[in-house]
């Protein structure tokens, strides 16, 4: 292609400092080096990991920054020793990396990567290499990613080629939220059938976990969220309850206990607050009920009471769905191809990148589920 | 026999008050009534909790008591509707029950039976019911057994008919520390050959785990004791390395992930100090570690990172080492008789019940592993 080889300008979204709104600015995108691509991203969804940078992140330090990590586009050049990728595949850039070399990838045990810890999620945050510059500043690659601008560079090893004929406006929210949620009921919590769920949150994650519970075979999936407007889509995905902890006086694990006849046999949090961490694990049925931590965050720790476990719960955290990023993007992509995953319903808005900050004051105000940005034309 | 459907009067360890020397009384034990057996305690260990109640407890009221747990001993006389049991049998009291009516033990997933968390454990600590009387005042009997007896009387759901060959002054740790330690490992860790292990704490329950360790084919086996008395015990039932935490000046958990290219497969924690939990955590592999917790506490609360979990570590908590008890603990005697499993090694000291301040004394110390007292004849 006529770009290969050479800087790219084009625009983007750039967050220069925390707690402000983001600027579309003209940046430079340099060609990808050795192991990376370049791609020209169609359209990505905003998630709440952006605005928890963006307003609450430790890393105050990782400023300026372009952020966004859910994701598809086009390959548009490959960097030296890049084999997998050809120019005008279609690929979904994924904040967790499958290197498929460490010890982490050569085991079917987990889902996490050496690399993705080491360079992706912790250095990226504040300085790795990047390949974009603005004002003559470099500016860094939120979690090596940066898919709020039309174009961007990723190591081969966080990209998945996918289906070319899939719908890059909608799969791309394969590349956060659905996998995450989705797989942290079928993969981390392992639901089986017949057994009775609760899930804490109802935003993208939250909904795709209640469709993973759904998936997995689960009689009576609870949805909990203290915003009522997202009751009817958690039914629409295979919620058969919803409960709003504000309409109860006493704590929502005994409300969900006196529901289930002690506890539920699995519990999901999608919502990333240490309070409600400590009540989905303390929903769970004693004996084997199971809660996994899927929010996220830094600045809290989580206080539980040790006989909580002894009496027989587990609690696991999971990242990405459990799913190996190379590995399952593209198998999720071929399901909703298949038309047995949901996607579309979790779209409520679309919009353009120029608009991304009303994009945030909707997720601000919970007045979404997904805005997708179309960034590019396909 | 003689003394069946008599009150008998006989020797006991009386707790009257927390914080005090236990007293030995001339007690009264009423007969058995429906589903309960009466057994002459031959050979009784002391425990840990037995002092974390006399100590710590959070159950003031739950005193006057005879505490004790962990024994060995003769049916002597049977009530109405019990027809596993016969005068004569050897068996072991469990202070976790196994009614195999419930759902919790009719399940495979678990070793918890509701019985006992909703009778034997939590009520009998503040006043369950009672067969044993002292100077005309009930006597609670903690954790449902009161193994500091020369008799006491049990629901038949917690006992367990043994092999009548088995050494009543050997086997009764099988009532309590071995199992739970070595189940811990092999029942809910699930460790699995060729892995690598950290035990923190050498009392009887970390000694225990640490041979659960080795059995399940452990490559590595780290034991963990700020009491370097403890190491030479732990490498005899099959530790490969000992850490003192006292000799480092970093955290534990960064000892042991220096020793171990990240951390260990799997940790157990047998000590129950919420600081030692969370060390045991973080001491996790990221990716698949899992973390058992074994030690008991009700005072405080852990204090955990939800991006330890996240980064793919797992904790959870084991009760009775995950033996569902009248089932598992005949079989652990049966493995001690087939000499698959040790015991004699766990026991430091022999005395008899009247010096049972001095085995108090020997533990606080941390000067015995366990000390076994001699009740009454075989």
């Amino acid at each position: 292609m006529s770009t290969a080889g050479k800087v790219i300008k084009c625009k983007a979204a750039v967050a220069w400092e925390p707690n402000k709104p983001l600027v579309i600015e003209e940046i430079e995108v340099a060609p990808p080096e050795a192991n990376e691509v370049r791609i020209k991203i169609v359209a990505t969804g905003l998630c709440h990991s952006d605005l928890y940078h963006l307003y609450e992140g430790m890393h105050k330090d990782g400023f300026p920054t372009i952020l966004g990590h859910e994701a598809a586009g086009i390959v548009e050049s490959i960097g030296p020793g890049v084999t997998e990728f050809q120019p005008g595949d279609k690929v979904i850039p994924i904040f967790l990396s499958q290197c498929k070399e460490c010890c982490f990838c050569k085991s079917p045990k987990t889902n996490q990567c050496i690399v993705a810890w080491k360079r992706v999620i912790m250095e990226s945050l504040v300085g790795a290499e990047s390949r974009i510059t603005c004002k003559g500043k470099k500016i860094f690659q939120f979690v090596g990613t940066s898919t709020f601008s039309e174009y961007t560079v990723i190591d081969q090893i966080a990209v998945a080629k996918i289906d070319p004929a899939a719908p890059l406006d909608k799969v791309c929210l394969i590349g956060c939220g659905i996998c995450t949620g989705y797989g942290a009921a079928v993969n981390t919590a392992k639901v089986d059938s017949g057994s009775t769920c609760a899930v804490f949150g109802l935003g993208a994650v939250g909904l795709a976990a209640v469709m993973g519970c759904k998936a997995a075979g689960a009689k009576r999936i609870i949805a909990v969220d203290i915003n009522p407007e997202k009751a009817d889509k958690a039914k629409v995905l295979g919620a058969t309850n919803y409960v709003n902890p504000k309409d109860h006086n006493k704590p929502i694990h005994e409300v969900l206990a006196e529901m289930t006849n002690g506890g539920v046999d699995f519990s999901v949090e999608c919502v990333g607050r240490v309070d409600v961490m400590r009540s989905a694990l303390e929903s769970c049925l004693p004996a084997w009920g199971v809660c996994v931590i899927v929010g996220w965050t830094q600045v809290s720790e989580v206080a539980i009471q040790p006989t909580d476990l002894i009496a027989g719960r587990t609690l696991k955290g999971s990242l990405f769905g459990g799913f190996k990023s190379k590995d399952g993007v593209p198998q999720m992509v071929k399901a909703y191809m298949d038309k047995k995953l949901q996607v579309d319903e979790f779209i409520t808005h679309n919009m353009t990148l120029d608009q991304i900050n009303d994009a945030i004051e909707l997720m601000k105000l919970g007045k979404c589920i997904r805005t997708v940005m179309n960034v590019s034309p396909q």
